[in-house]
């Protein structure tokens, strides 16, 4: 049984979702199915990149992964499927799969053009269920990634930052980093928007006051936390912005 | 392994469609069951008729549609099967399968009075866990929709409009009408409400301005949709609402 | 096939529950994973005891439902599994299964303290993923919950009103109390925030007005709504307060 991920920006409330799953269990009725999320900001392609990120490898090899935000739907953007760490990942070729190439980089991408693999008539605004549902479908029953089309190498990439910022803010306003535990100095501070942060708890539980703190993050970053409000808004700061390691000061 | 699909009204906040799940894996562990939605808007039958039509085809023949939008629950509305192109659906009996008579005209319905397949006791508010999912599950084991009670001719439909009308509004506020590519003649404009649309786009990411603009939505109607705005709210229509189609001039 | 059901605040919106069933299925590709709600108000263990005990006994015997409403993640609350009337129920030992004890006296709970079955490394802030989901996956393969640490007798649970109250409030406003059927004298009356109810409905769509009414709610307990409306707003209550049950008078 191969376990078939999706990821959308789609909702739950209309039969998006739900018509992707059938086509799925029309051509593989084996199939297993699993709902990452339907709730990824419409058209946000970096959230989309970032949840993606953080469920992937929870998962079982081979398990392929379908993700569609996709603003360019109906354009020449192409339809993609990328083999990386022996998971398989199906989606448009507009840096959804980014976080994947970093953390996978002998990654292979497939540009897919085997379209008697497609739902017909393909509609100009669902390649979810046109495309890369029934893509996954076929992926799922042992057809090879190689032969749904020529190799690339130019996918498309997000630009993500190299020094320390915010990479995702969840619906809580908590604040994702890209700083990992072996780039931040023992007893360092934070500096975001101009305000210092040097509170780091082990949970989020733990004591406190209504200040920013750091805490290590599920997904493995550092992130920036306010006890029961919103950090984002508390230091108003959005996704990209800079976040400055203060080294420890001299005591 | 036979899918059995879930749509309802009820939320995902409450146990109500956990509780439908757990009696039909009561009744067949092996019953593949696949959320469509449970985002209907409360009570509204309609909704619920037009996202069941654009979600059951993409499942395989055999899969049984559970539908629940039942403001009358509890009173002495029918509860039915209906076989259809290949497919079953369990429901009410208010109109929540009007798009599948309509598309099925040879379909056969079912008073369900088989009572020694309900959950006991039936309570007068939940018969989606009572009735609906385990009858669902029943027919996943291979009993025969003919053997749950008797045929019935007189099934409640929903007033659709004959002529061109807007039939659903989605989340978004894109309008989805009753018309299809056979019926609208080249370079035709639209009028709804006074307001005369005369712009075509192949897909939503396709250039343009702020009015409301015709698509062939993935349902295989035509919508009318504005850019990253509510075409509901621009236009101030609602369901039901006229569309007439303005036939190209001569030029 | 072992059935494993989902509760959690977690939200559908991030990775949280997706990464959830992919460590089950990493552990046991064959369970048949149920979401019942990822939409417990933040926090709010009495409300996911609530929904676990309207749900739980719709599934199959031998099923594992996970619960995961954890303020003390990452603190010294033990995590547990609890074996009562032939389910297994997994999560922090922080009341949510305080109604699975009442209505199962002869359950039995366990400490568990067998951290080889967790995800390493095992994060402060997500046990869910790293120890709850693991461990029911583990249990769906065969191991005995007594396999996974010291019986313990000293469980946590909720301060549970004895004499009538409202113990849930639902997202419509509906007010569910702890009065069964056999404790409601014929003909009684509710007195709720110095509020007489005297109407009693069989089912929501028979006629009435706008007052609060009596209703047998499908979790087994009596339920007081208002047409169209919150009964708790209505009533200005909120959870815990008191409802007096009030003979009938002699007519």
């Amino acid at each position: 049984m191969t376990a078939i991920t999706l990821l959308t920006d789609f909702g739950t409330a209309d039969y998006f979702a739900g018509a992707m799953k059938g086509v799925i269990l029309s051509i593989n009725p084996q199939a297993v199915i699993a709902d990452v999320t339907h709730e990824i900001p419409a058209q946000d392609v970096a959230a989309g990149a970032f949840t993606l990120l953080a469920a992937y490898d929870t998962f079982p090899e081979g398990t392929i992964h379908v993700a569609v935000v996709d603003p360019g739907v109906g354009s020449a953007r192409r339809p993609i499927v990328v083999s990386a760490g022996g998971h398989l990942f199906v989606g448009p070729d507009n840096g959804l799969f980014t976080h994947i190439y970093d953390s996978q980089p002998s990654f292979q991408a497939f540009h897919i053009t085997a379209s008697q693999y497609f739902r017909q008539p393909v509609s100009t605004t669902f390649h979810g269920r046109d495309v890369f549902a029934p893509v996954a479908a076929v992926l799922s029953t042992g057809v090879e990634a190689s032969s749904l089309g020529p190799r690339i190498s130019d996918v498309v990439r997000l630009s993500i930052p190299v020094t320390p910022a915010i990479i995702h803010i969840d619906r809580f306003g908590n604040l994702i980093t890209n700083i990992t535990r072996d780039v931040l100095p023992a007893r360092a501070s934070l500096l975001v928007n101009g305000k210092l942060i040097t509170a780091f708890r082990s949970f989020f539980g733990e004591g406190g006051s209504d200040e920013p703190f750091g805490i290590w993050g599920s997904a493995g970053f550092l992130e920036i936390a306010v006890n029961g409000g919103s950090a984002a808004e508390y230091l108003d700061v959005k996704r990209g912005d800079q976040v400055d390691i203060q080294p420890p000061k001299d005591t």
